[in-house]
């Protein structure tokens, strides 16, 4: 692959049509081809009973072998335990190469750094913040690393570039017909939208619960009729590290004029008055505090938000029993107000990356919001913005080091 | 095709591995082969702005051809003015041999059968209730004429047995990216899940409204990633006609005999007493009357039901926040109170023919009603059950009258 440099000097691929900003080719310069997945027909009769035991029984109905791909979600966070109970257990049983497909990985996945030098684990196709991403940045994966976007991991796996052969769903509360939701039970963390295309396309589907239910639960972020088993155990995580007790607006006086300015941008530019108007911020403190100015201009405005995009939080939960918002769209809860919300609230929907963000769509809601603050490591004179490596060119991770990226493709 | 007589003497097909109950081999006899359809892969660039002047416009924009198959749902039932709206613009276009594939059809789609006698409409895929189905009955489709149950019907365009090139789906709320529900707006209707197949596989498809509302109307029953145009006309269809004002129970002695009885049955057989009971009747007034006999054992026996199936109405919603159930599952509302039900009350869940009834998934949800009450018109000595013809060997609809089947199969 040639490499060339970008505005600020690092070396990044060239594509071989000559466009520099690979790989993205420019503002409606892509064309997809070709069909979505279509997965095996099932049969309803091999259904009559899909509840297991435990993880073991479960590991031995389902069809294992050197090179699969397995997945998970990563609503649960730093707080998931489920990842490491089933690579554990892989590794016992003398799997190889196993291909990693979560959706992200934290720093309580620090065990798959050994299962990666031992072999158990070849790579990771999906993001990594904490040691994984550190191994990676460090040229420690065994074969080339994918990363992708949410919506962009929805498409992949529709389209068949990523094909999971299991996929292991942490669902905080599920029925015994296999629905699933994220507003119930001890590890109640919000939506689970990104195991939806998981749920859908996946070769074979198990849904691990904390909380097993009488049919039916209800919402169904995951639907039954795409299960096959479903398994009880007796924690799916740590509830502290699942989602926080409160996010916290930040205190610190730069952070504070870099929210307030990013507000009065908004404000000023006049995006706060058109018609329609909504807008999208993170959870971090710096996000939160701008949320925060947004809505006072919008209060002192007299403005109504169509919709604000989460990670839902209390400050957005606020605007909305507020009335400063008519809906909450949220892809993931970050604290306990963001789920009771969304458990309780018709109005704070629970959304997934096929409508929010997947490209290969008759449409997603993106390009429906109207302003979006997010955190960057990087930007170029021509606006190119990077929010997967730090200028270190490390993985962005909670711990920067330094290091050399040589096997990590960021799509 | 062979034909055998069956327990009662009437003519049936025999299969050609001797099985006697074509097409039903037998419970688990049924193995499926093959994939579900993997649809083409759109492009969001194509998708950003999908609202379309009126009905004419947008049937430029969609590709037309004789032998098209084009596809609505019967949520709006006798009240329902767009097959008609759709038909007679693709006549004037000269389209011909259209073959139509609507989930059901209504005395008030009479005008097909002028349609079909001149050649615009060649045959049609789908339930047949009044005049269609008595043109049926006598001969007069041009093609064979199929018949599917709801759950038969998902199957089918999932399965790629009915690709439909047009879906048009009549939409009580919309907003302008196309997500669509049927609990707001002038023409609600409840659920909308006989159009979600059409909506996930279709070709094209089209949302038609006379409430577009701004993004975002929630729930979304229809995903606006899966729609290429919303279209508002003036008027769906003739609300009193669409849902009753009430459904009325039965007071004919006869019927609240038989009525009677089936609860004594589901009451005396101890049904009832089982974990997790459950049932499913429909809206007739004998139905009805059969519920409120239940709901009273139930009452008498301090019986919660897990849940209750509907078709839902006013007896179903009493039950349900009488506290006699835990949920509602609703696959279509037949009365205003059941659409006031669905909109107000969580633990109403709107349903589809996916998770109601699809065979071919992981697992439907059919096998866990406990006791279903349905109207038949044929029962053989084996237990095998009519559903669909009079015993005159009509299709079944509000007018009887002689005819013979000689264009139709029903699967």
């Amino acid at each position: 692959m040639k490499m060339i440099k970008n505005a600020i000097g690092r070396e990044i691929p060239e594509s071989s049509d000559g466009n520099k900003n690979i790989p993205f080719k420019g503002i409606g310069k892509h064309q997809p081809e070709g069909n979505k997945v279509g997965p095996p027909i099932p049969s309803g009769k091999d259904y009559k009973n899909k509840v297991v035991k435990d993880l073991d029984h479960v590991l031995e109905k389902i069809n294992l072998f050197d090179g699969m791909v397995i997945s998970f979600h990563h609503h649960l966070r730093d707080g998931d335990y489920l990842v490491n109970l089933i690579l554990e257990r892989l590794d016992k049983k003398g799997i190889k190469d196993i291909i990693l497909a979560p959706s992200a990985l934290f720093p309580v996945h620090e065990p798959i750094v050994d299962l990666i030098k031992k072999g158990t684990v070849s790579h990771v196709l999906g993001s990594m913040n904490g040691p994984v991403g550190r191994l990676c940045s460090t040229g420690g994966m065994n074969k080339t690393a994918i990363l992708r976007s949410h919506g962009g991991r929805y498409r992949a796996i529709q389209d068949g570039d990523l094909k999971i052969d299991a996929a292991f769903i942490a669902a905080p509360t599920a029925d015994v017909h296999g629905n699933a939701n994220g507003i119930h039970g001890p590890s109640a963390c919000g939506p689970l939208g990104f195991a939806l295309a998981d749920s859908l396309y996946a070769d074979q589907v198990v849904i691990v619960t904390d909380n097993l239910v009488p049919f039916p639960t209800w919402p169904w972020s995951i639907e039954g009729g795409n299960v096959d088993y479903i398994v009880p155990i007796d924690k799916l995580g740590d509830p502290e590290k699942i989602v926080s007790g409160t996010t916290k607006v930040t205190t610190d006086p730069d952070r504070l004029k870099i929210a307030s300015m990013a507000a009065q941008i908004v404000r000023d530019s006049g995006l706060i008055d058109e018609p329609e108007f909504s807008f999208q911020a993170g959870a971090g403190g710096m996000s939160l505090a701008f949320i925060q100015y947004v809505a006072e201009y919008m209060n002192d405005k007299k403005v109504v938000a169509d919709f604000v995009r989460g990670g839902s939080t209390q400050v957005l939960v606020d605007m909305l029993e507020s009335g400063l918002t008519k809906f909450i769209l949220d892809g993931q809860s970050f604290d306990l107000a963001g789920v009771r919300s969304l458990r309780d609230n018709w109005n704070h929907i629970e959304t997934n990356p096929f409508v929010s963000y997947n490209y290969h769509t008759k449409g997603c809601f993106a390009p429906r919001v109207k302003a979006s603050v997010l955190g960057a490591t990087e930007i170029d004179l021509n606006f190119n913005v990077n929010v997967n490596t730090h200028s270190t060119i490390t993985i962005l991770s909670n711990v920067i080091i330094n290091g050399v990226i040589d096997k990590v493709v960021i799509i």
